[in-house]
């Protein structure tokens, strides 16, 4: 099977020391609390023009994970899924993805965001700007996840 | 520097045999072709659950990519920019993101989607449902892209 390698770019710094800690999703904390993202010094010149955005996508490494499973059952469900239909960390890549409020630098190559939902410490492998014209899709149905959604979809823009 | 392994799980298929075929983005193509997403044998029994969602997010891996550059001049705008503040495959982890129509099952593991960008054969390496509860910003800026928008911000959701 074909493999790739990824190389860690900074690390995230959150208020959840362990998993018990973390929150089902980044925006379920009320206000949610700032986090960080610290980019490594070899990294930091592809941050230039980031500013200008309101929004990024966080890429990161889940590095607690023991092992994968492709099925799994949510706490809050009581049914195994399928994992593709989840977004827990237990997938075959454990990749994991946040679409973070981008509120600018507190340090040059140290980005002050909001709605992570990952331990302190996880590694990070990629930022991208967050694009409405592809990225937003408010509307699309919450499938199984329908009744345990924890804000409502009416609520969203 | 801390490296992790990725493994492909699939291949995405689409009408576009080479970069020079692959539209800006997905959804610039009107109408946006039908495209597919293969899933390996060994990973279907992680779909299940997954025919109730309409849209999904597809982690793919650019394979294509000679090089990365932490900075990239895009061919529309003709100004280096940081490649953090670009979704140019040139990253330092070319780790491609698509949030995508999901129009159903051709056949057990092969998923008809709509709105790729990529290359025929770019190997997948996740499939995650999309949340519009965390996934959805349709007022997010679109920073310097704003005056390059291939759809109007306004036209969405």
């Amino acid at each position: 099977m074909t493999a790739f390698t990824l190389h860690q770019i900074g690390v995230l710094r959150t208020p959840f020391a362990t998993r018990a800690d973390c929150p089902r999703n980044g925006r379920q904390p009320d206000p949610p609390p700032e986090c960080r993202a610290e980019i490594f010094p070899d990294f930091v010149p592809g941050l230039a023009d980031l500013g200008t955005f309101s929004h990024l996508i966080l890429l990161y490494w889940l590095d607690q994970v023991a092992a994968p499973s492709l099925t799994m059952t949510p706490p809050f469900d009581g049914q195994a899924r399928g994992v593709f239909a989840t977004r827990a960390p237990v997938r075959p890549n454990p990749v994991a993805l946040s679409v973070v409020a981008f509120d600018g630098f507190a340090a040059p190559g140290c980005l002050r965001v909001r709605y992570l939902d990952c331990i302190d410490g996880t590694p990070l492998i990629d930022i991208k700007p967050y694009l409405p014209t592809t990225d937003a899709e408010p509307g699309a149905s919450m499938g199984w996840l329908t009744r345990h959604a924890t804000r409502s979809p009416r609520a969203i823009g």
